[in-house]
This record gives C-alpha cells, structure tokens and sequence, in this order.
C-alpha cells in the first residue's frame, strides 16, 4: 500500500485506557485491518498495534512472502513460528489459534487487548479463558480515523469514480440507442434485459481495473425497491434506476454513482418525482461543508421531498413509500462507512468523502435516485463526479 | 433460495444446551447466515434461530421487501419496528442497535443465546450488559452443516466449476496461441501479461454469470508464492500458474481448479516438478473416499513428494520451499470451508465437496500447483471437474 495510516488517535486511545495493545483478527472482508496493516488476505490474519506505534501481523506461510513485501507492517511474524499447525492437531484448529495468538501477543510483551467491535467473540473469550483481557474499543477509532481520507485516499476514490462513469456511460449508450418494440427496448435485435446492461457495466469494471459485488440496474417497480438488483426485459415508459459501486482491484477504494434514466414518457407523476429528487439532491449538495452535521444535510434532502407531497422516513417512519433511506453515506475502503448522512449523523469535517443519493419510491410509480460522491473541503465540497444528470438517456 | 438448510444438528444443539436460540450478526460476507436464512444483504441484519426450528430475520427496510421475498425465513421484521432510528439517535448507533436486539429476542421468548465464534464482541458483550447470556457455540455446527452438501447444492457448484472451466480454456487458449518475442509471450502484437490474461478470465466468468474478487495467472518466481495473484509479462520457458476460483452470482456457490502451462521448454527440474505434482494429485484423488481422514489424504501427497526428494510442511514445518500448503479444502458458499485436507482434517463423508491441490514451489524454479474439485460419495470419490491436466497449452 502507498499509504501508511496516521494511527496516533488510536495510540491515543490505548494509553489513556491503559490496554497494552489493540488486536484485529479478520480477514479480507475487513477494511479496518487492511487500513491498519497496509495488507489483505483471503484467509483470516492478525494484526496488533502496540502502544509505540508498531504494527505487528501474523499470517499463515502463504501470505508471508506478499505480507513482507506489501504491507506497512513493523514485523510479520509466520503462524509456523509458533507451529500452529501442531497445536491445531493437538488442541483443535480453535484452541490452537488461541494459544498461538496468547504467545504472539506475549512476545510484544501485550497481556490486555482492546478490540473492534467486530472481533470475533470466539476469538475474544478463548483469550480471556487464558487470562488476556479484552475489552471492546466503544468509539470504533478506526472508522473514525478512516472517515477522514488523505489526499492520496481521495486521488483512489476519483480514479474509482472515473471507472464509475465509463461503466455509466456504456449502459447509458446500451438504452439510448435501443429500439422500442412492443414497449420494451431491444438492442442488436435481442430483448434488452437488467441482466445484460448489468453484464456490460461489470465488463467496463474490469476493463478499468475493478471489480465488484453487485450492481444495480432496476426497471419499474423493481427500482422501487432501493435494493432490489432488477431483472428481465427494460421497459420503455419506465424509470430505469441504475446504481454502480466499484471496487479498485489494487487500492480497494469504492467509487458510488446511481442516475435514473427513462426512455419515451414516463408520464407526468414520474417526471416531477425526478425534479423533486434534483431539487433535493442538488440543496443536499450545496449544504455540504465542514461544521454541519450528517443529520442536518439529511433534513435538507427531507425538506424539499416534503414539501412537495411526498412522505419520508421523517415525517412517517413506517412509510414504505416515497425517500425510505438515508441521503448518503461515507465511501473509501468500504462502501459503507463513515459518516452517516441520516439521522444521528455527525459533524461533517474536511477529508470526509460522501454520498448524496436521496431518491422517491413507490411500486406504482417506480423509483427515482440520483447520486454523485463528493469530498468536503476547507471551504465547503468538491463533487468527484463528472457525469451529467438527466432523466432522458443519451448517447456520451 | 431453491433451497432449505436441515438444521436439526443445530436444533440439537440448542436442546442439549438449554439455550433459547442461535443468534447470527453479520453481513453478506457470512456465508453461515446466508445458508440459514436463505437470504443474504450488503449491510449487516441478524438470524435468530429457535428451538421450535423457526428461522427469524431482522433487516432495514431497505431490504424488507427482498427478504419477504427471497429469504427463507419464517418471520421477517424491519427494523423501524422496534424504531432503531429512534433508539441510535437516543442511545447512539451501537447501543441502539442493542436495545433493538434486546427487544427482538424478547419477542421471540429469548433470554439466552448461542452465537458463532465470529459473532461480534460487541453485540455480544452489549447483550450481556443487558443480561441476555451469551454463549460461543464451541463446534462450529453450522459450519460442520454446510460441509454436508445436498444434490442440489453439489449442482451448483459443478455449475459454476463448468464457468471456471470456460475461463481456463480462454486462459489457456491466449498462452497457446501466443508468439514468443525475445523471450515474452505476445499476443495481437501486445506482449501478453498476467493482467490481460486475467482480465478475459474474469470476462469470461462475468458471462457465465460469476463473480469474482481475485484470479492468480503467476509467471516464474511469482508462481512460486502460492498466494501471489502474478503480475507483469508471461514468459516463454516458465511455468505459469492459473489458479481461478469463482462465485456463481445467484447461487452464492464457488468453484475452484487450478493448472500450469509452459510455453517452450522450463526446463529439466520444472517438468520434473510437474511430473511430482501430477503423481500426488492423483495419488491423493484415488485416496478420496468415506471413512478417510483430510489427514490421511494430505499424508497421501506428502508422501508422493517427499519420496521425490523434495521436503514438505511435514518433514519441515519451517520449509519455505517444496510442498508448502495443505492439500485441498472443502468448497461451497465459501471458497475456504470444511473439511480441511491437511494435518488435522477429520473424517471425509459423502456430501463433502472438496479441492486436491498438491504442488512444489521455488523461485529459482518457479510453481507447479494441479487442482481439481471433487464430491466425496458413498462408493469413493467423483471429480466435478472435467478439465484436462497438461504441462503444454493447447487451444481447446
């Protein structure tokens, strides 16, 4: 990794609460531990900080050789140092990881561990069986360390989002150009289904160096449901919500946009949901600046879709109709961390980079969402997204 | 999900322990959670499973709909329910999140819970703040659950082996095909990289409808780190390790197979290896039956090369040259499961769906590593793999 992480709140934390470390114990799907260590790996790994500032790993033999050359690590110490696999065979896979992770911790001379929320209890009540305390570090420091991304972070999420906007472009192309038959659009005389546009924007992903879990391309009453991923044949006349998030393969940073396009007339009730949501996302956007809260650009968003009719989450919390989520969320190594632009959502602050996405739903309508990623800056935020907003598709 | 988990071990479990449920906190990347539930989501929701068998969910509403719709579950319940904006605006967003679990399993008359070991510390030591008993479930059994596969599951994954096979025949179709420049595989004119070769494996997966997070197509002494995913020019007189494992899309299942190739002649040592590796692969398939230990098979192949002069983990814990991994692991929602094939893997049933993946590392020499994927059956063994095993590429 290009980047070591400034970890001094962290420190911070293990001193005034007199813990001789902090313990991660995860695997790839742990953007903490990537954050920390500079490195990821399938299986799961270990990485301890010690109150000096030292970042100590410990992997199994297949992930030495990439850990010592990639990560930011102080030490990588092999799960053979401490034949794991012999303890394993004696103890069971579980006790064994326990007793090796007891005399790893001994060697950095750690007997109490602070740990993420996430920790694995198995892991964290085998280690008090052997007399380790573990305690749960209640301010997720990281996260918060993490919310605030360096100017490099910030290079990889716009990289991230160009790769985005490719991908948005092809699929934006894929409905312009298609005919209309029958009220559903064809594209090179086949059926142009949620499947195939999905297909086309993933391919773009990887072309650009991503990859990705799951995209969103919903049509209808499917793009309704914020998480429905859509299926089968577009129609025209209908709102077509499209949401990407990538992933770089190298850097791990996500990028975020959804647009919302229509071929022919989506009637009346369904252009005006998607001036509201314009409306909403673009006073979102110009609310954001450092000193305001996540909650107060959320009530932004709310605002403009209450006053023109429409219920929110605010004004009913059991509505299952109109904006039913929150206006955005942090993005980085994750494509869900902090800060929360919702309810509770906290100060803003420079280097924080967000989502903008509110967005009016309902099944006999269809759903609009309209989203771009942007940073908060000194004098307020810089969009990373250059891509056009428009409900009628074009050809880019 | 076509398809419902027998969760009767786990039922057992509860009886014999006394406890009143089994609780699972986790997001999409648990695949224990997706397995019970028949349900899976980006963000975290929770599984409670109670001694009447009942399998019961609670998500945002965001994924409401899906669920009711998707899931297995018996009952399913937003979180608005029990007003968690409400309660992490009150209480902050993590005890918010207890109070909600608090009064969702007393809802379900649930005083008393087991929990995976990767249960999270902090939702475990939270309820227990609240006097909810909290337990780790020391066997694991849903994972010993999952490693039974059903017909139908043992179909998915040969299905998404047959995508695997697809994109090691593009693989290996581009290293065949390509000329020798100056020592280089070139291909249309552009030196052929472990990057490009990737890449159209990874398209030809999209198109089978996988997804995937990484591919290793390793060259020379990159070959030679088993976990190193290869980077930079292929060439001619190598060996080149193709290792792809991906993940049907809808099923959640994987598949996973690996092979080498040379262009031109690597040399004397290299085919050598490759002849070893070839022997043990097979030894350890034919060894593939119920009753035998993944102890005993890996002891299999670890004889295969040991015989051959070359060292192991097991003649050397602290080699990093030779056979320097287990032999295989059971395959299915994830691509690392049980049964292990190595010092300690227990008993091989009928059901198991495991890999056979001997192979010989060093970097003056480069990888060899042979990889098949099989289902342990009541008369031996049947490889779920149709893929043949060649030293020298050839268009298929």
């Amino acid at each position: 990794m290009e980047f070591t992480a400034d970890l001094s709140a962290l420190i911070d934390v293990l001193d005034s609460d007199d813990v001789d470390g902090y313990l991660i114990d995860d695997d790839s799907t742990d953007s903490d531990q990537r954050y920390v260590s500079g490195f990821t790996a399938p299986d799961a790994y270990q990485t301890l900080v010690t109150p000096d500032g030292g970042v100590h790993l410990l992997v199994s033999g297949l992930e030495y050789g990439r850990a010592t050359a990639e990560s930011n690590a102080d030490s990588v110490t092999r799960r053979a140092s401490y034949d794991y696999q012999g303890l394993a065979v004696e103890h069971g896979p579980h006790e064994g990881k326990i007793r090796m992770l007891e005399t790893f911790l001994d060697d950095h001379d750690v007997a109490s561990v602070s740990v993420p929320r996430s920790f694995p209890t198995g892991t964290a009540d085998g280690l008090r069986d052997r007399d380790v305390s573990v305690t749960v570090e209640p301010e997720s420091i990281v996260e918060g360390i993490r919310a605030t991304k360096t100017d490099w972070e910030i290079d990889q999420i716009e990289a991230t989002q160009r790769a985005n906007e490719a991908a948005m472009a092809t699929a934006e192309a894929l409905i312009a150009s298609a005919d209309v038959e029958d009220g559903v659009l064809v594209h090179d005389g086949e059926v142009l289904t949620s499947e195939r546009v999905t297909e086309e924007i993933e391919i773009t992903l990887l072309r650009n160096g991503c990859q990705l879990d799951e995209t969103i391309v919903a049509c209808g009453a499917d793009g309704a449901d914020p998480h429905d991923r859509g299926s089968g044949p577009l129609e025209a006349n209908e709102l077509i919500v499209i949401d990407i998030f990538p992933r770089d393969k190298e850097t791990g940073y996500f990028g975020d946009m959804t647009r919302t396009f229509a071929r022919g007339d989506p009637g009346e009730e369904a252009r005006r949901r998607y001036e509201v949501t314009e409306r909403a996302y673009e006073a979102a956007l110009e609310a954001v600046e450092p000193g305001v809260t996540g909650a107060e650009v959320h009530d932004v968003a709310c605002d403009v879709i209450e006053e023109a009719g429409y219920e929110t989450l605010r004004s009913d919390p059991s509505t299952d109709t109109g904006f039913i989520h929150g206006t955005g969320h942090g993005v980085g190594l994750d494509i869900h961390e902090q800060p929360t632009v919702s309810p509770g959502g906290g100060e803003l602050e420079p280097g924080h980079v967000l989502t903008i996405e509110p967005g009016i739903y309902d099944p006999a309508v269809g759903g609009v969402r309209i989203e771009d990623l942007v940073v908060v800056t000194e004098g307020g935020s810089e969009n990373l997204t250059e891509y056009p907003v428009a409900l009628e598709p074009a050809a880019r």
